[in-house]
């Protein structure tokens, strides 16, 4: 059984197609790693990758795409919206097929000591790989930015899990291993920002709500519409539907509607086959032993 | 490239567990072959074998399986809700991973030889692997039943495709290659057999009802419920969603409602995505792109 990963660097470069493109071709061109994707924001400077492979394709994806980084970006001339702390700044390895959230752990783990040994990028690692309660948070190992560093590389509580100090040019890069996480927002019939508002306070999990459900109301200006933008961090824990129904609900509640709803990137299989069990109404279904591709 | 088939052979015991065990141990322990499910229902007095393997191995434990139902089953003792025509009723191939239709249609036909040559059951092609255009549809080369063979396998249209005449015990089988078929029941809050009846006539499509759906009215009766059972011989004609759609807004109609669905057998994931994304308003949605298992 091949056990696959997905990796979804994140790196300081997002106006210069030519070094977006040879990054990306650096994942790309490495032998067993299938890219997904790939984005770039002009106002971020930054880009994202996404790919998938196995323990090793994914190790050596990583390593190559860092090589990559430092050689091309540096950190001293860069500026832009997002903050970071590394030419290549996080990389969250998710477990897909057959690989458990462990395994992941244990991968990051040996590809941020890789990045240190062999590129010279020290490594903080976050999420569910990180070494301390304090360092899980990718908010609180990033705060201060580049510019932080030679302050913050000393602090004894924010030491580097791997390597010391930072590279000069390329920063520190933050690896860690985390579930699959859903993007996804509910546009609602209305124009009115406040009701986006208090349905993300009620469904979001740090005010009470639904597990594993980040939420803000925004506006889209341009299409003079709130919405619910919403990051579900376990699809297992609250399920697509169950998120669904409430903001169905709670919408109904303040007199207006769920217009649509979309995806950003990537699903998994099953949050959509247990969506669509629940709503078609087939009883004792489980995707593991009933969905075709779950075999091949 | 190993090319994978499914095979979905049905076979006319439901209901005493150790003829079932024995057919399905047959499949179970030839060499190569995956079980991915099998299901008994003690109403239809019928079980389906969901398994799938490369050629050489479908073949093998077709011809298994074939010796078991011949040898434990008596057709001449049988009754059931369901239509049959052999011990070992029809076998179905459907091309999975890499294989072509082509490949499957092939592959039947070697088995259907088999089965006549090795077990002696004559057998029919059917569906794509029909020999002649009335002879495709299943309720066509099965209708009046194993009762009927002794009239019907002497007239000159209906004649085997290989053997002749018909086992007296084990009937014939109807054997053949098609798109991968969707056996699914809507059971109804009502043991009204004429509503099922009536629903089933309403979406069947060779009374004008929705594309590729097959249909009929059966009753429950260890559960007192009238159920309508469905083949959906393609569900990229006629989504899943709008099938169950159209059998709750009948079934409103008649003054009932569909309690549960049930899936016999496997799913196509896509058949399932595709409803979710329906139930949950997710616009622009294709499985294709979005879906990470499409690129596993």
């Amino acid at each position: 059984m091949q056990k696959i990963f997905e990796c979804i660097p994140n790196f300081s470069e997002g106006r210069d197609p030519s070094i977006v493109l040879e990054c990306v071709s650096a994942v790309k061109n490495t032998e067993g790693i299938t890219l997904l994707n790939y984005t770039s924001d002009v106002d971020h400077n930054r880009s994202v990758i996404t790919f998938m492979g196995d323990a090793e394709a994914i190790e050596n994806a990583a390593i190559d795409l860092c090589r990559k980084t430092t050689a091309l970006i540096d950190l001293r001339k860069h500026c832009g919206e997002h903050p970071r702390v590394g030419a290549l700044d996080v990389l969250p390895i998710v477990p897909l097929k057959d690989a458990t959230l462990e395994e992941a752990i244990e991968l990051s783990k040996r590809i941020a000591k890789r990045l240190s040994d062999e590129c010279g990028v020290p490594t903080y690692l976050y999420e569910d790989s990180a070494s301390a309660p304090h360092r899980k948070n990718l908010a609180d190992v990033r705060r201060g930015g580049f510019e932080a560093l030679p302050e913050k590389t000393k602090d004894r509580d924010w030491l580097p899990d791997f390597g010391e100090n930072y590279h000069k040019s390329a920063g520190v890069t933050v690896v860690g291993a985390r579930f699959f996480l859903i993007a996804y927002n509910f546009d609602l019939k209305t124009n009115d920002l406040s009701i986006a508002k208090a349905i993300a306070k009620k469904i979001r999990q740090s005010s009470g709500g639904l597990e594993c459900v980040k939420a803000l109301g925004v506006m889209l200006e341009s299409e003079n519409k709130a919405q619910v933008t919403v990051n579900l961090t376990d699809y297992r824990k609250t399920p697509l539907y169950v998120l669904t129904e409430e903001v169905r609900r709670l919408a109904h509640e303040y007199g207006t509607e769920v217009e649509s709803a979309e995806l950003i990137g990537l699903i998994p299989m099953r949050a959509l086959t247990e969506s669509a069990a629940y709503y078609l109404g087939i009883r004792d279904f489980e995707s593991k032993t009933r969905v075709i591709e779950e075999f091949l």
